[in-house]
C-alpha cells in the first residue's frame, strides 16, 4: 500500500472529452454474485456532482449484498451499482450547485435523505424516515464516476492520503458512535476490531479518552487493534471482559463501550463491564434478536443505551474532518489492503476471510501509489 | 378518604413521655408473610432524625416481600421492619443534625447511600453501590417511629396534604424516568398505569409535555389514567399500541415512552411507537430477561434507552417540591385508598387483586382525617 | 377582535385569475416611514411557495425600520416590501417543491438560510452566517401576497386562530428562549412584558415551568402578563427584582431567566436573582454596550448566559406546533389589537405608545373577524 | 527541579513522636504581608485527616492576600495559615472516617462544602453558598501539617510527581474550565498563560480538542504555552487574535475559548473570534466591572457563556485523575519553580514579576528531589 495525499497528477477528463461508458461494479440481478460490467456513465443533475471515483472503501454491507441476504434481498432493486464509500474529484457540477468546482476533492456522505420528514427538519437527518443510500438503492462508488448530490459531498482534508478520504463513510460511523455519550477523561472499550472498531480505537483515543480497551475473538484483529493505539487488548476467547475490565480500571467499571461487533455476548459483557450509570453505544447489529437480563444489565445500573445509525449530518463531517485534518487521529494503520477494483471480488473473499481489517479499491486507469 | 394538610392537632410526643415500645409490621423471618408486633422505639443516633411516621405508602416491593420471591429471599435479612415510603413528624434529632428541628414534617428519601464509590462522589448516588434500603435493608416506616439519617430528609411542601407527602419516595421515581429526557412540548407515553405509572402521567402534564398517552390492560387502571388527565389511553388487550399512537400523534410518533410495566411486550410496542432519535426510560422490572429485535426497534431508529433506578439525590426531590409546592402536580387521584396500617395485610392483599392505585397506611393511633 | 380559526371560506383565488398588482407596505426609500403602495403580485420561483396573505404581525423591528435607526440604514436596501411575521394560504407551489398544495395554511420561518456554511451544516441554521430575513432583506408578508421558499413554511395547527397562526414566528422566538435551558419544574422569570415577553410567560407554563414571574415598569404590561397567567408580576419601578424573587422562591433563587427587555437593569437585576448555577437567556436586544459586574454576577455563581437568536429550525417550529396543536398554549391574551393592514402607520404608532401586546394587520380584501 | 513520585522515603511521623509545633506560612493580621511561624500542629477532628504536607502550589489568589487587596480584606479573619493547593500524606484519621490510612498521599480539594444548600443537595457543590476555603477562611497547607475534611481528599495517582499531585486543585479549575463545554475534536482556544491557563492547554489537548491555541502578551508564557503543545501561540499584544484564529481555522472560528486572563480585551476579542453557536468558558477574574457589545458579540452569534468557578466535586476530580493516572497529561512543563516553604515571600515576589509558571513550595524538613 502506498498512501497517495496529492490528486495533482491525475489526468482531468474535461466533459468534452469524456467516455460515454465507464467500468463499475454491479449488482445485476436478484440473487448472489456482484458482476464488473460496462454502463453508461452518470450525468450531473441539478444540485449533483459528478465525481471521477478516485478510491473507495468496501464495506460488510458489501459483502451482504454479495450473498445476497435477505436484508439485501428486501431492499435493492437491481441492476444497481455498488459502492457507498469512496473519495473522487469533481468533474462536472450539476445546475444549482455552489461551493464545489472541478478539481476539488470529495469524500461523500451515503444517506440521500429527505429534508421533509420530522427526523430531517430537526436536525437529525442521520434518521431521516426516507433515507436512499449511494450504491444500495442509488448507483455508487464501485465505478470509474458517480453522481451524488452535492448537500452529501465533504470537502477531504488536504493534508490525508486518498485512502483514508475514502472511508469518511465509516469512520464516521465510529465518530457518531464515541460521540453519542462523554469520551473527554473517559474510561472506553470497543468491543469488536473490525474497520469500523479499529476506527473507534483511533477516534476514542484522538478524541480525549483517558483510556481505550479493544476487545475481539481474532489475534490477527487485535492486533490491528494494538496497532491503532488500544491501551489494552482483550482476547475474549481466553479471558473474561468484565473482570480484565475491572483490573484495567481500578475496580471501578468503564464509562462507556462502543459495541461495534453485533455480538451479543460482547453486548452483555459490555454492561455488566460499565460502571453505574455508564453508557453503551450500538453500532454493530446483531444477526438476530436476543435477550437481556434488563434488571442486572441496564435499571439496577441505571446504564443508558445509544442506537447509532449513519452520522450526524455534518456535525459528524466536522468532528472527522478536524480530527483528520490536525493530524490527531490517523486512520492507516487500519487500511490493511489496496486493490485494483477489478479484483472486487478477491476483496470480498478478504473480508469474508476476517483477515482484513478496510479493503480500499483503486478504480480502472489510476495505479494504487502511482503518484504517491 | 380524607386528606390532611396539617399536621398542628396531632398530639406531640416528647422524649421524657414517649414509650419504650411501639406496633409495627415486621418481617420477622424468612419466608412468606409479615407480623404486627411489638418493637423497641428507635433512637435517633448520631446525624439522624427520629420520626413519628403519619402515613406511610405501600409499594409493589412490600408486596413481594411478603410473598418472599427471590430477589426478597437474596436480600433481606429478618427481622426487618417494613416501609420505605412514608411521611412523619421529627420528634428528635440526633448529634450533628443542622436544619431540621421537631415539629418539621418530612419526607424520606429511601436510599441510604454511601457517599464514597464514585458514583456518589460524582453526584450519582441514586446508582451508589453500596445503598442500603429503609424498610429493606434497615428498619423501615411501617410503625409508629422511625430513625433515618437527616441526609434523608426532605421537608415535604406545606400545602400539600400528608397522603400526598407520605408518597414523594415513589413520585420521586416517576419524576427521575420522566425528567430522563426530553418533556416540554413532547409527545409521551407512559407504559403501564400502576401507581408509579399513575404519577409518572400527572407528572408529565406538569412538567410540560404537550400530550401525554397511557396504556395498559386494566379498565380499573386505565379509568384512573383518565382521572390523572392522561390525554388519551390505550387498552392494550384490545387495540395496537403502536397504530394508535400513530393516529394520536398525527404519524409521528412519540418523543419518549415512560416504561412502568416491567412488561415485555410494552417495551417493545414502546420502542415501535418511538419516533426516530426517540427515548424509552425503563423503571418496570422485567420478571425475567427477554429478547428483543435490536437492530429494527433501536438501531436504525436511533433511540435511546434509559434504566432508571431510585430518584436523583436530590435534584429529582427539588423537582418533585416546586411540581407539588406550585400546585401543578396533584397526585390524589392515584391515591385509591386510605386504610389504618393494622391492616397491612388486607393493603397487600388489595394490591394483589390489582383494584387499587396507591394504598396509604394510618399508624397506630392516628385517625385517618381526623385531624384534615 | 374576533379571532378565526377557519379559512374555508375565504375566496380562491386561482392563477389564472390573479391579478397582477397588489397592495404592500413597502420601504420605499431610505430615511424614516413606509409607503402603501400597488406592487407586483410575486411569482412563485423553484422551490418557493406563493402565499396569499391572511394575517400578519408587526414587530418591534418593523417600528425600527419605520423609523429609519442605525441598524435599519445599515441592512435594507429599500424598496423592500416589510412584514415578516404572518400566516397565508398557499395558492401556488413553484417547481420542485412537495408536501405542501394550495389551500395549505402556512406559518412562515423569516429565517432564509444558506444551508452551507459551518453553522447550516451542523443543525445551527438559526445562526446562519449569511442568513436574509424576509421583509427586511427580501420582500416580506405586509402585502396582499408573498413568495417564500417552501423549507420556510410550516403548516399551522388547524385548531389555532389566524391571528395566533400569523405569530408564530416570534412566538418562536419566545419558545427558543425559554427551551434554551431547563424548564420543567423550575422556577422560571420573565423580564420584560412586550409581545415576546408575553409569550414567554405562556409557554414557560405550558412547557411545565414549576412558576413564572414576570417583571416590567408598565402597568400596562403587567396586567397583560397576569392575563397570561404569570405566577406573579413585579412592577420593577417600585419593587426591588432580586428581593421579591427572593420571597418568592423561599429564599432559592430562580432557576432561569428569559431576558426580553434588552435593559441593562434587568439582565443585572436578572443575574442577581438567579441561583447558582442558574441560566439566563438573553433575547432582547439591548440599545448599546453596558458593562457588568462579572466576578459577583457571573463567575462566582457559576452562571449560563444564552444569547438567543431566531427559532432553531424546525425543532422549534415543532415545540411550539405541540404546544399550540395539544391547547396546552394559548398566546390570544397577547394578542391585544387586529386592524387592516392599510393602518399599518397607526398600527406603528400604537407599538410606539407601549400600550399594546401584539398587534395583528389584516390584508385588503379580507375582513377580521369575517368569517370566524 | 527534580519531581518526586514516591513518598516511601520520606520519614513517618506517628503520632505518639509528633511535635506539638510546626512552622507555617500565616496570615497573622490584617495588612499586607505574612509571616513565617510557630503554630500549633493540628489535630484531625471527627471525620478529618491530619496530613504532612509533602509540597504546595503558590496561587495568585496568595499574591491578593499578601498584597491584602479589598476581597481578602473582606474575607480573611486573621490569623489564618495560608495555602490552598497542596498534597500532603495521612498520617492521622479522626474519628469516623473511613475509605483513608495513614500513609495515602492525598491532594486536596480547597472548597468545604456545607452540604446543606439547594446547591449542594443538587449535585452543586462548587457553587454551594457557604463555601468556606482551606488557607482562606480555614487553616490550609502551607504549613508542616494540615487537618483537612476526609471528604476533601482525593488519593492522588500513582504515578504523577508530588509538584503535579500538589498542583491538582488549580488544575481541577483547568479541567473545569474546559470541560464546561464541547470538547472532543473541537477548535479551542486559551486566553491567558498564567498557571491554569498554561494548564487548560494540556487539559484541553488531553481531552481532545483538534487544535488548541493559546495567547498571552508576554513571550516568557507564549513560550511555556509552546512547552505545554499548544497548536500556535498568540502574542496580543503584536497581532489580532480574532485574525490570527481566523487564519488557524479556515476561517471558521472557534468552537471554545477557555478565559484565563480576567481581560475584558480577551473576552471581547474570544467572542469575536467564536464561530456562530460557540461557547465562552470564564474563568479569569477581571479586577472591576466592564462593558460588552452584547448584541454583536453574544445574541446574534447565539454565544453560550460559562461562569467558571472551583471544581465539581468530585467529577472534575475523577476526570483529573484519569488524564493524570493515565498519562495523558503532563503538567510538568508548567510547573517552573520547585523553592523551600520558607521562602514563601520570595515565591511570591517571582509570582508578582509575571516571569513563572506554577511555583510549587517544599515544606520545612522535606528535600526538594531528595528522595526522586
Amino acid at each position: 500500500m502506498n498512501p497517495t495525499t496529492e490528486t495533482r497528477d491525475l489526468p482531468r477528463t474535461s466533459t468534452a472529452t469524456r467516455a460515454r461508458t465507464m467500468r463499475a461494479v454491479v449488482k445485476a440481478a436478484a440473487g448472489a454474485g456482484a458482476e464488473i460490467r460496462e454502463v453508461p456513465v452518470p450525468a450531473a443533475g441539478p444540485g449533483e456532482l459528478l465525481l471521477r471515483v478516485l478510491r473507495a472503501g468496501v464495506c460488510g454491507t458489501d459483502l451482504h449484498i454479495v450473498e445476497w441476504d435477505r436484508w439485501s434481498a428486501g431492499r435493492l432493486k437491481p441492476p444497481v451499482t455498488l459502492g457507498h464509500e469512496f473519495v473522487g474529484e469533481v468533474v462536472e457540477c450539476g445546475s444549482g450547485v455552489t461551493g464545489f468546482a472541478p478539481g476539488d476533492r470529495v469524500s461523500c456522505e451515503s444517506h440521500i435523505i429527505c429534508n421533509h420528514c420530522l427526523a430531517c427538519r430537526t436536525g437529525n437527518g442521520h434518521v431521516c424516515e426516507n433515507t436512499r443510500i449511494l450504491g444500495v438503492d442509488v448507483n455508487g462508488g464501485f465505478a470509474q464516476f458517480v453522481a451524488v448530490p452535492a448537500a452529501n459531498a465533504w470537502r477531504a482534508p488536504a493534508n490525508i492520503s486518498l485512502e483514508a478520504a475514502a472511508v469518511m463513510e465509516p469512520l464516521g460511523n465510529a465518530v457518531h458512535t464515541a460521540f453519542a455519550g462523554p469520551l473527554s477523561g473517559c474510561n472506553i472499550a470497543v468491543t469488536g476490531c473490525g474497520p469500523i472498531g479499529l476506527f473507534a480505537i483511533g477516534v476514542a483515543r484522538a478524541a480525549g479518552a483517558a483510556r481505550v480497551f479493544a476487545s475481539d475473538v481474532s489475534a490477527y484483529r487485535l492486533d490491528l487493534a494494538r496497532k491503532m493505539n488500544a491501551d489494552a487488548v482483550i482476547d475474549v476467547s481466553r479471558e473474561s471482559f468484565p473482570e480484565r475490565v475491572r483490573e484495567l480500571t481500578g475496580g471501578n467499571g468503564l464509562d462507556g463501550v462502543l459495541e461495534m461487533s453485533g455480538s451479543p455476548a460482547a453486548m452483555r459483557d459490555g454492561l455488566a463491564a460499565l460502571r453505574n450509570g455508564g453508557r453503551l453505544s450500538l453500532l454493530g447489529l446483531p444477526k438476530e434478536p436476543f435477550e437481556l437480563d434488563w434488571n442486572r444489565l441496564v435499571i439496577f445500573k441505571g446504564v443508558t443505551i445509544h442506537g447509532i445509525i449513519g452520522r450526524r449530518m455534518f456535525e459528524t463531517w466536522v468532528q472527522m474532518d478536524n480530527l483528520l485534518g490536525s493530524g490527531r487521529l490517523d486512520v492507516r494503520p487500519a487500511l490493511t489492503h489496496v486493490m485494483p477494483m477489478e479484483k472486487f471480488l478477491d476483496a470480498i473473499a478478504l473480508l469474508r476471510s476476517g483477515n482484513a481489517g478496510k479493503v480500499v479499491l483503486v478504480p480502472w486507469g489510476l495505479e494504487a501509489g502511482g503518484s504517491a
